[in-house]
């Protein structure tokens, strides 16, 4: 074979990794590392969504999981590619349970990182492609089902005389991806949507809302949206494209339904689901239990001292639909993110008079800057040299969290050379701008503290030309009958207040739903622990509580964005199917929040 | 560059026509065909369905065509292959208003059979991959309308403050997918459905209907089914997909709209088109008509001298949904082809008594045989190796049909001997078996008549079995009031009887919404005009009437199983969007039935 020279160093590496994990040698495996290493997997050898960081953390993994994980069958699936010294391969491999695929990277010689994930379960592979189920049975038969009788039987059983093994609350993307997965794994679901059709997550958002991610990103596992797609999706269109997919996925998905309350039975091993469903409660007992209600929690409000004597509306942003009523009205939007760049614009449509409260500053990037640099590898040219979403998705999951500022502060110093006017005319419109506390910019911001950023579709220059004003730096002292007091004395006149001022930890559904002492248990979700202010530490690795194992057993978080929301759905999928069918899943590593 | 002898031929041969074609020099052309050869051409050199045969069709169409065509640009798009003597090559080109793409096989340095087609519209290129809508303008917009807002007012207005181009009479998946064609194409249309929903066109079926053809060979254009999807499609999943493929796609479906009466303006080139819809007419005033009502017309009755004494009830298939009624009662099935089987089966299942009057020999192919032999290029395998759906059906499409008839002898040939003790007991029940006149099969039936097939789903075994009996070889002389009179004087019992005697020419749908005169005018649609039983002569290369244009201007028939609604169905909506777009379309050669 031609190989390159890359590829030789990479297949000389894999060789001898699986030569010391299948005699054994932990010693070995990890002399093949540098001191500066990270090992991330998925589920693989951890059962877990986990990143070992450093020699000794490989160590302890390696002896404490390599026994069940019984490793064999690496190879190189491709030629390894070579850049500033640092070698590239992806290669596939085998466990005990099932089938996995990774990535490995490697300097002089020796291992950078590693990542390994799990494709499939050994006999319970996906039915797709050469294994796609027939449809039918070619022959007469009297008992026969047919199709639509089987789907019947099975909505009209599942939660009544057959209970599903998994129950997802929240039929917004995640719930919806991750039904998808486990449907296609032959896991009983049943998806819970507290509203009235599918797709009204987004529907229900205010008017003019379009996606600001671009299209490769945002494809939803087994049916990609089609070529002539539009890159930013507006919102009704999200909205039917998310019902026609629940329906024709087959997924049990139950809309108008609520999940009042939900406990476990740790003897049992069972949730007692109680779910508000056409004017009665049902009484669902799965075995899994998955938040799936969004990437955030319950609505955040802040305290705003004499809300009582002002004589306008205060809403959240979650609760902004339309900005018509307050046409011709000045309205003052708390909070200078995504939500209230997004919210000002609309109501500067409907004819408000906006002023925006800015506490703190925002990470602003353009949006087209943004598609060109830092979505590179989710693209139309990408796509055109083989890069999958698939693949692209994976080359992303094969970075740790703790390698990515480096990448990203270099990013965003060529984002602002680049933009600089752009950045000068913002600030001196008075914005505060920032691009985080270390530099590193909007997608770490995104993954430590799910806020401050905006990708700017439009109202930066609204700001720029005065048309949507700035009250930045300043702090609410309190309101009055007709506007807001703030504490350096000066005051705003204001008819109505958005506060677009966030959301809760999303480990508070589950205080509303189970009880505090299991949402304490389990603890905050997102975050990376990175010490900024928002993210205190411990490091966590990893984003906490997301698609993996939790405090509580069998209470599981599935969401994010469209991308995260697809990609983890496998693996959130593929651990309550392992559970279902008895494959011993020995998790390697603590909780998060773990005391 | 690499090539092999076939390719270095396929490229001679190539570079030698376009010459020719570029100096009108007609004679050094078709000097380039063998006396026997074929040039099939969707409308980039006849803005046609075309199949010229013979050295001199091809001399006077290029007579007539070569000046307005001005074809360029011919390359060769891949190595040409090379079996029993026969060089076979793919090719792109471009005319004057287009470009296309095309097939050539050469015997001995000479062309056998060429086929060019229409690719895309210059300037009217569909929108997709680098070129797909960006979905939104980066810019706060007080004027902005919002996706939703602008699809309401797409819906709210056409057909009322602003008429569509073209009407397409039938949602089913022809009508179907003619639609999303035009609107890709950004041909503005409204697709009539009689029916409540999208998809009931399948759901009205019979209970335990499932699709007969495999999964790659019905995708719908643009988005294909996922790869979990079963091989054999239930008629409800089916139904869903369809549903959601109109909604998604955008099209202007209007549900539970009856198309009444259609008339043509020849001077203002209009159609008056009355659509009774939710209770009142509306008038519809588009530039042209499709007919898609379906591969079949009106339900075709046989005469049943004594019906009116027949104390049983009588009817045709299409209003054959459930069985369930006839349980426990004698039922006579008239007719033993596709739906006379299907019927007899769902029948059985019911349970019952079946028996099946023949009165013609039936062509029955095994589903599994069929698949492996006769679908072999539309399937997993032939997917793994680079044959996708779409070069598939362009496969299918360059050979043109006067030569069909000898490989699907050979075919047939294979399959007799095959399954011959299938086949010898089944002749052992009493069934009456045939492979067509020429005994050329099942495929070429149905291209002539529509008729006299049926692929075996399980009805066979019964058969055999004598759990459905046959009444093989008779004519029915009359009813009596409990059952049929044969002319041997024989007698059957029948409580009910379902005639599955097929459907009138699609131009009958014609005749009942425009006019006999315009219906005669037009003619029939569908057969070859082969002189078999069923298929008066004379020759007509392609199928009569279908997805081109007709004796009646600006009216069209779209239609054909899922391969061909979605195959055709791009060239229709190129031909109205030509129109549309006032690029010259002389149409070369005489349309259907013409006198």
């Amino acid at each position: 074979m031609h190989e390159n020279s890359a590829t030789q160093t990479a297949a000389a590496w894999l060789g001898a990794f699986a030569k010391a994990l299948e005699t054994k040698d932990v010693g070995a495996a990890t002399d093949l590392f540098l001191d500066d290493c990270y090992w991330r997997d998925l589920l693989a050898f951890t059962w877990n969504i986990k990143t070992l960081e450093g020699r000794a953390s490989i160590h302890d993994m390696l002896v404490a999981a390599l026994d069940s994980a019984r490793p064999t069958g690496w190879r190189l699936t491709g030629e390894a590619t070579s850049e500033d010294g640092l070698v590239e391969a992806w290669f596939s491999f085998e466990t005990a349970a099932g089938r996995g695929e990774g990535c490995l990277r490697l300097r002089n010689g020796k291992c950078r990182t590693l990542f390994t994930a799990l494709s499939d379960l050994k006999g319970f592979e996906e039915k797709a492609g050469t294994s796609r189920p027939i449809g039918v049975r070619h022959k007469a038969d009297r008992a026969r089902r047919t199709w639509s009788e089987e789907r019947r039987r099975e909505e009209d059983g599942l939660g009544r005389t057959h209970q599903p093994y998994c129950v997802v609350i929240g039929g917004g993307q995640g719930g919806i991806a991750l039904g998808a997965r486990l449907k296609q794994l032959g896991v009983p679901a049943i998806v819970l949507e507290k509203n009235a059709r599918a797709g009204d997550s987004w529907r229900n958002r205010y008017r003019s809302l379009v996606l600001h991610d671009p299209v490769w990103y945002d494809h939803l596992p087994y049916i990609p949206f089609p070529d002539h797609w539009p890159v930013f999706t507006p919102k009704d269109k999200m909205g039917d494209w998310l019902e026609m997919y629940a329906r024709v996925m087959e997924l049990n998905y139950w809309t108008s339904s609520t999940c009042t309350k939900a406990s476990y039975d740790a003897n049992e091993k069972l949730w007692t689901v109680e779910v508000y469903r056409a004017g009665e409660t049902v009484v669902l007992k799965p075995q899994h239990l998955v938040f799936a209600t969004g990437a955030y929690g319950p609505p955040k409000m802040i305290p705003l001292p004499g809300a009582d004597n002002f004589s306008g509306e205060i809403l959240h942003s979650s609760q902004y639909t339309d900005g018509r009523r307050f046409g011709g009205k000045k309205v003052a939007v708390i909070g200078a993110a995504s939500s209230g760049h997004d919210v000002s614009v609309d109501l500067w449509e409907s004819g408000a008079e906006v002023t925006m409260i800015q506490r703190s500053p925002t990470t602003v990037v353009k949006s087209d800057t943004l598609m060109e640099l830092a979505f590179e590898i989710y693209s139309e040219a990408a796509f055109a040299r083989g890069t999958t979403t698939q693949k692209a998705d994976m080359l992303v999951a094969s970075t740790p969290f703790a390698l990515m500022p480096e990448g990203q502060k270099k990013l965003y110093d060529h984002i602002r050379k680049r933009d600089a006017a752009f950045y000068e005319r913002l600030a001196s419109a008075g914005f505060a701008l920032d691009f985080g506390e270390d530099e590193t910019g909007l997608m770490m911001k995104a993954y430590r503290t799910g806020s401050g950023y905006y990708i700017d579709v439009g109202a930066s220059e609204l700001i720029i030309d005065g048309e949507i004003k700035v009250r930045s730096g300043v702090s609410i002292k309190s309101l009055t009958p007709r506007g807001i007091l703030f504490d350096d004395g000066s005051e705003l006149a204001a008819d109505a207040i958005v506060c677009c001022t966030g959301y809760q930890s999303m480990h508070e559904t589950v205080a509303q739903l189970v009880s505090r002492a299991v949402a304490d248990k389990v603890g905050p979700c997102w975050g990376l622990g990175s010490g900024v202010r928002g993210d205190p530490g411990p490091w966590q690795g990893d984003p906490r509580n997301m698609w993996k194992p939790t405090a509580q057993e069998a209470l599981w978080f599935h969401g994010g964005n469209l991308a995260l929301s697809r990609f983890y759905s496998k693996y959130v999928a593929l651990q309550i199917k392992a559970r279902m069918e008895g494959t011993p899943t020995p998790v390697y590593g603590a909780p998060s929040n773990a005391v």
